[in-house]
């Protein structure tokens, strides 16, 4: 039987500064919002964006910006406070982004792509999310520097942007790297 | 560099089907939805629940219930497949799911949760999350058989009750079994 829900804001900042330094790696996270339509799901994102500790969002083509009333209803606040850039052309991004030193890893459904669980994501990741309905354009996952994909069970041709943003960056988070490949 | 995006449904299919084979672990999922008071949140899960091939919902207290507008916006209309049943009463649901031979793990920040990677979860699983505000109730939870929770590395509290949903139930399913735990 579990213990009860733990109310103190101290108890649970520290039960999350303790596990952080079990568990989580250290790493820069961002993710590049490529054509999102709606300004829920760039909200929602925001708040991933939070609880990851992402340094930024990057914003591309038509992807709403803040300020924006819908995006403020999903990001509980946290559009304030985690830096984000907008640009009009997501070659531009990526590339700009590749100069910076981040690795591009696309969330979509490609051709030879691994599970999300059996990628050495490095310490410097942008994960790409393609727009709601047509994915990470063929033009753009070309520029990437890999793409995992998530398994699905059921009906569905896809699961919502923000929840593929959160499993990805959750196992990149959390999973310790494979011996080999540390440092 | 990545290959293309799939678009034949018929070979993203085969990928999931090939998948599947590989590495989900054949698992009995529901979902329990303690009074949720968005209905775009319960049409969320509906379509995580189609995702990792859940077999049920279970919408307890004020949790809004199919057919509903909202619920139907985000559910990508698996909530015309995925089975739900709804109760009242949340320790009524609790003590139903038991008797059928779930095991109740809780999504929730409560005392000695282990971290969510770190629990052993069983064959038949309900995953208990909590309204949007108040998490679980001590009373519902004084009923689970255990309790998970997921690290967040910002100022936020939470995580979007769908986004912790999904980030649970991908790893149940997704992650083999400790060796000592396997049948």
């Amino acid at each position: 039987m579990p213990g009860k829900t733990l109310r103190s804001k101290t108890a649970i900042r520290r039960l999350h500064e303790r596990v952080s330094a079990e568990f989580g790696r250290e790493m820069t996270i961002a993710f590049l919002l490529q054509d999102w339509d709606d300004p829920y799901n760039v909200g929602g994102m925001f708040r991933v964006a939070d609880a990851v500790g992402a340094k930024e969002l990057i914003l591309t083509g038509h992807t709403p910006v803040p300020p924006h009333p819908q995006i403020h209803v999903t990001s509980m606040g946290h559009h304030r406070r985690i830096p984000f850039r907008s640009f009009d052309s997501h070659e531009e991004a990526v590339a700009r982004l590749k100069l910076e030193g981040y690795h591009l890893v696309a969330v979509e459904i490609a051709e030879d792509a691994p599970h999300y669980k059996q990628y050495a994501y490095p310490e410097k990741l942008c994960l790409v999310i393609g727009n709601e309905v047509n994915g990470v354009y063929n033009r753009v996952l070309s520029m990437c520097d890999g793409a995992v994909f998530i398994p699905m069970a059921g009906k569905g041709k896809s699961l919502n942007v923000v929840v593929a943003a959160a499993i990805v960056a959750y196992e990149a988070w959390q999973s310790p790297l494979p011996e080999e490949a540390q440092g």
